[in-house]
């Protein structure tokens, strides 16, 4: 079966093939350990979604992709990359996508000068635009991530349980990159930063970054073999998600105040766990969070079809209506 | 005593106290956690050479030193910090002049994100001079110094024995840095890129940062008491520097091809790495490390008295004798 991000996909084969041959050369060097550790790595590309929207949004306002719009998706896909290869170093994750990690296939050491490299490389391509606007969004979007990040470790030490401290850790963390790409695609196509129409993209792609994350949370309340990670990582490092948070804090569950105890603890054992788990369930938390991202998807098709009507803003809504539905 | 640097440091007072405010400046944000963790980190400053080199080079060229000039060095001087931090990370290190490191304190997950958080604001801090070419030479010395890591790991995997590969490693990741901060220097008094005089300068300026990692390698081969790091480090991680490559591939010592054998083992006991320091010593390798310093340093000041006469020249000099001269 073709998900809607697969079809969005298909339509737009040429500026992705583009845009990952451009990765390739961007990271090329002639340090001959370097390339093979990099040829391992983009063996496994992933769902590509941030490049996605960068190149949506250039054909949305300009209905068709510049080279200066696949040089900012390059970018902004290899910045997401130099993240999630510190995260598995951090993690000490041994998989990613299915594949094994630079951490676990060569050592930190690599893996740390790898992510840095592809931060550089990032920045590189993205001034290769000669666009001060789409070097400084990505500038930008560096702090914003490790802020983000920042926030979430103190939510956790210090036990901030409410969702307005949840939703500005999401917003951070993940909303920030999707809103920037979305910029980063309207400045390469020559939009002006005060134009409406971006305005509302914006809003509408900040709701849909939301939704990711909210979705991503939700995993971690399910088994391994569904979704590829095991159950209850998040807990483990002290985080609460929506659904334990909903159910700690605003359901009427009589195990409420016992579980709070629990998640207050600053070490979890692994049936405390689980017992949070089952309790963020039982409580309604997962149905909650659904509802929530139903909130947000009303709300962001309302924004978008007020702004941008055409093909371009029906795929962005089928990829919204993805990122909620789809199971990994 | 006053050393060299600090009677340039007091002539640039003004200029450092600048920078030192962006820099705080820059890396404030709404987070307590992460104000708590940089407050700690910049309390102990380090020598500050870089920076130091991007004011002297704006000095030497516009005889005073831009608001431009003080932001890319801000920026040279976090990016600088950022691989440090991540360094540390790799190493495991307890502490960093003298002072207890970030992942010592807080854990490896804050340190690397807070290495990242100082790339980007380094590039923020670039960007606010919205000079591209700024932005351009920070970007490409992030590759630079990855690229420049990556060699000497590949080096020290394949036993790369040879003053050329040395010398490519050295030059790419630490004489790069040193080059970028006075091309940044130039850059931001609106010096053109292929102006003779800035040429001269980059030309003295690599030698300058050859001599320091020459000079930073050889305290490897003495007393933690004098330098402030165990002795043998290096070869530790496999990593053949100047005296003992010249000893081991050029000295005509009885025991060379003894000693050639155990470098070119994958773990290297105590012993070994005391019998190979005290046979680099014996072939005269420190010698040899020295006399290629003083060689780099009479074309280094050749070159810059050809181009710049004047304080900021002489300035730069001290600056070069200090560096092979200082004992930490």
């Amino acid at each position: 079966m073709t998900t809607p991000l697969e079809a969005i996909r298909q339509r737009i084969r040429p500026e992705l093939e583009r845009l990952n041959q451009h990765i390739a050369s961007s990271l090329a060097s002639d340090n001959e350990l370097m390339n093979r550790v990099i040829d391992g790595y983009l063996a496994s590309k992933g769902k590509q979604i941030r490049p996605v929207l960068v190149l949506l949004s250039a054909r949305l306002f300009a209905g068709a992709v510049t080279e200066r719009a696949v040089r900012a998706a390059a970018a902004v896909e290899m910045l997401h990359n130099a993240t999630l290869i510190h995260d598995d170093v951090v993690d000490d994750s041994d998989k990613r996508r299915g594949h094994p990690t630079i951490n676990s296939v060569w050592d930190n050491h690599i893996a740390v000068l790898m992510g840095d490299f592809f931060t550089s490389s990032a920045l590189k391509e993205a001034i290769s635009t000669c666009d001060l606007r789409i070097v400084s969004a990505l500038a930008s979007l560096g702090c914003e991530l490790s802020v983000g990040e920042m926030d979430q470790i103190y939510n956790a030490r210090f036990h901030q349980l409410n969702e307005e401290s949840y939703f500005t850790v999401i917003a951070r963390k993940t909303a920030s990159l999707f809103v920037a790409c979305v910029e980063m695609g309207a400045y390469a196509v020559g939009v002006s930063d005060d134009d409406p129409r971006l305005a509302a993209l914006r809003e509408f792609t900040r709701r849909l970054g939301l939704c990711f994350q909210i979705k991503d949370d939700i995993f971690d309340y399910f088994d391994e073999g569904r979704i590829g990670k095991p159950t209850g990582n998040d807990l483990r490092e002290g985080k609460v998600t929506l659904p334990l948070l909903h159910a700690l804090t605003a359901s009427d569950h009589p195990r409420r105040e016992e579980m709070a105890a629990i998640a207050s603890k600053e070490d979890l054992g692994a049936d405390e766990i689980s017992d949070l788990i089952a309790f963020a369930k039982e409580a309604g938390g997962i149905e909650y969070a659904y509802a929530t991202m139903n909130r947000l998807r009303d709300e962001a098709v309302d924004i978008l079809n007020d702004a941008h009507a055409g093909a371009e803003g029906k795929a962005l809504i089928s990829l919204l209506d993805f990122i909620i539905t789809r199971d990994n």
